[in-house]
């Protein structure tokens, strides 16, 4: 294998005897050596709590978990590091902030897009607030000139990219509206930052989420960018090391980002995503976009020109996922099939519901990229439907 | 080195030319090789997303994390598998059930301990409870008979063991005390469940929290045990995986454990405490209980006899922690010279400032004892003390 793909162990792997032909990438990326290893170095050589201790292991932890935080937040062009909080994954991420921001939604309103994935809803809902959709057109582009903004409306939760579609949502737009009425925006990340170039202040979003597991790092960490002016509301969860003073009575809470992780952290895991961040930028992110929009552009195009397949969704600006079906085909079936030749792909309604509805579908089969996919990957996936449609003729 | 310390990559390790000698395990365990490379192998092998996937990763992510599901379930001598959540850790826990249940706790009571970690007072402070002690005596062991219960006591939050003491709570007989009241019980296992053989059954709690990080697998991840009759409550996060129907207007959720479950797991993590499960049970239970509480006794034996030094707490059953002070000499001063000797100990609050209050202390030196502590390291620690003093005398 040539390329980044040397790096990732697991893309040597066959399955059924075929070459893996990974697409599953928008459910969650594979990992590169450098960042298993740096996972199994830490709980070799430096593991222990962090913060509270006196010794060696605790000072080293800290120092290499608050350098993860340092490097997230330069990779996302935050302001200062306290601004990154390391949470559990995107949907903790937005969870926290729901609960944080819950005695201001409860009761009022939340704009989301048609096309959130339901991480970016049922938290909304959990909190109280009733949720409004931007329209949009029918390839899905949102209609931003169609924001309405009410006295109700206490946020604006919009995904940078859609998990199904690969859509690129034009979230300096919906800020730029967002900030003429004072009101804040949180950016679902989960899908961009590993494809496109990030920065929260060129975006001007209040809040942004985003989760390791989908950058190449470990399972079980998140990021939630905070904007400075959010830095002192009512933290989500309580626990150790993230008060000041604790009595029976009340208490008190530290300042960010502190204030914001409640108990013992995943240590390995945000220096995983330090270890990430290292392996992209060794790369280079806007090499990456341009590489990967290539072999993306190239994917779709010939799904487009392959006959029986419909592709959902067009916009100016696409990463990461192309969801389609083939004719008198279940998603389904399509799925199953294609894991049998060795290729990757996720079917169903991949956690957006209203999306689905609003397509007319019950599903759809979903081939999603990454920085190691190649054309020949797109290739194996063009020549696999053949192969299901051929089948099923 | 003999005995399960082999098994401890880490341990291996010398600090400033020193020999580790690691009591710092309340705060966070080592973890074996077999951990490590199960946490490894994954990522290289296997790592894929579960539940939604169609593909062959996905089946085995799948299989591997209902596995350990299993494994937790039997660990913990739960009825099903689906009384296991995993989350981020005890802190993640208990903050859920906090959530969940804020409707009814709003307002009202929650009974705790004197000796309680900051992650079992602070979360039901967020949820609007009040929070009362169950009175306990000089050694800081509950007095049971004094368990008051209003209409207002909504629920009982106890720890199982004391991270700053080392006692052990009778949480079999505080159960008995509440279903006499019909009042459900949290017990904060995060201090217990690597030290003692624990049956959920057997104590009779509603709930039961504990932490990854602790009984030697990785970071960031965690245990909630809910009982049958709790398994219809609200969630406390919402997202995908754990919905049945989402519109706009509203979501219905599916049954545990997936109800409380949102967004990706920390996969690795949960695959990581079946095999630490594994690794104790390939030891025994029974007798990790003997062999610890052998070195915990020795150890705190030759404290107590040692001049100068106040240890702290001393109920009838005792693990893990051992908490002290040398007179005239600061915690923190303490800990820090035992590092430059290679002890790893911890020193401060210990995240129970309503404790240190009630001892009339700022803070505690405390020695924390895992299945590879041996009485050399015992040794070590009061050879250690002796230094201290002698420096101070």
């Amino acid at each position: 294998m040539t390329g980044p793909g040397k790096d990732f162990p697991i893309l040597a792997k066959e399955i059924y005897g075929k070459r893996l032909v990974y697409l599953d990438n928008a459910a969650t990326s594979q990992k590169p050596n450098s960042v298993i290893d740096t996972i199994s170095d830490f709980y070799r050589s430096d593991n222990s709590n962090i913060h509270r201790g006196v010794h060696y292991l605790s000072e080293v932890s800290s120092e290499r978990y608050e350098e993860a935080r340092e490097k997230v937040s330069s990779f996302i062009g935050a302001d200062e590091p306290a601004e990154v909080t390391f949470t559990a994954g995107t949907t903790d991420s937005i969870n926290q902030v729901a609960r944080s921001l819950e005695p201001v939604l409860r009761g009022n309103e939340v704009l989301i897009t048609g096309v959130e994935h339901h991480s970016d809803i049922v938290p909304w809902q959990l909190a109280g607030a009733r949720l409004r959709a931007i329209p949009m057109d029918e390839g899905c582009d949102l209609l931003t000139d169609s924001i309405e903004i009410t006295d109700r409306t206490k946020l604006i939760a919009v995904s940078h990219a859609s998990n199904v579609l690969g859509s690129v949502n034009p979230v300096r737009e919906v800020t730029r509206i967002a900030k003429e009425h004072d009101i804040p925006v949180l950016v679902d990340a989960a899908q961009s930052i590993q494809h496109i170039p990030i920065d929260v202040k060129d975006i001007g979003c209040d809040f942004l989420a985003f989760s390791g597991h989908k950058m190449y790092a470990a399972t079980g960490i998140g990021v939630l960018y905070t904007s400075e002016r959010f830095s002192e509301i009512m933290p989500a969860r309580g626990g150790g090391g993230m008060v000041d003073k604790v009595t029976l009575e009340g208490t008190t809470y530290l300042k960010p980002p502190l204030r914001y992780e409640a108990g013992t952290p995943h240590i390995a895991g945000a220096i995983s995503i330090g270890a990430a961040i290292d392996y992209m930028q060794g790369i280079g992110m806007d090499k990456i976009r341009r590489d990967e929009h290539e072999v993306y552009s190239y994917a779709r195009e010939r799904l487009l020109e392959t006959d029986g397949v419909t592709v959902y969704g067009n916009t100016g600006q696409m990463c990461g996922s192309i969801s389609f079906n083939l004719e008198n085909i279940h998603h389904y079936d399509t799925g199953m099939i294609l894991d049998k030749m060795g290729i990757a792909v996720r079917t169903g309604h991949h956690c957006a519901q209203p999306l689905m509805r609003t397509l007319g579908i019950e599903g759809t089969v979903r081939a999603s990229f990454a920085l190691y996919n190649t054309k020949d990957d797109a290739d194996a996936l063009i020549d696999g439907i053949g192969k299901v449609r051929m089948m099923y003729s």
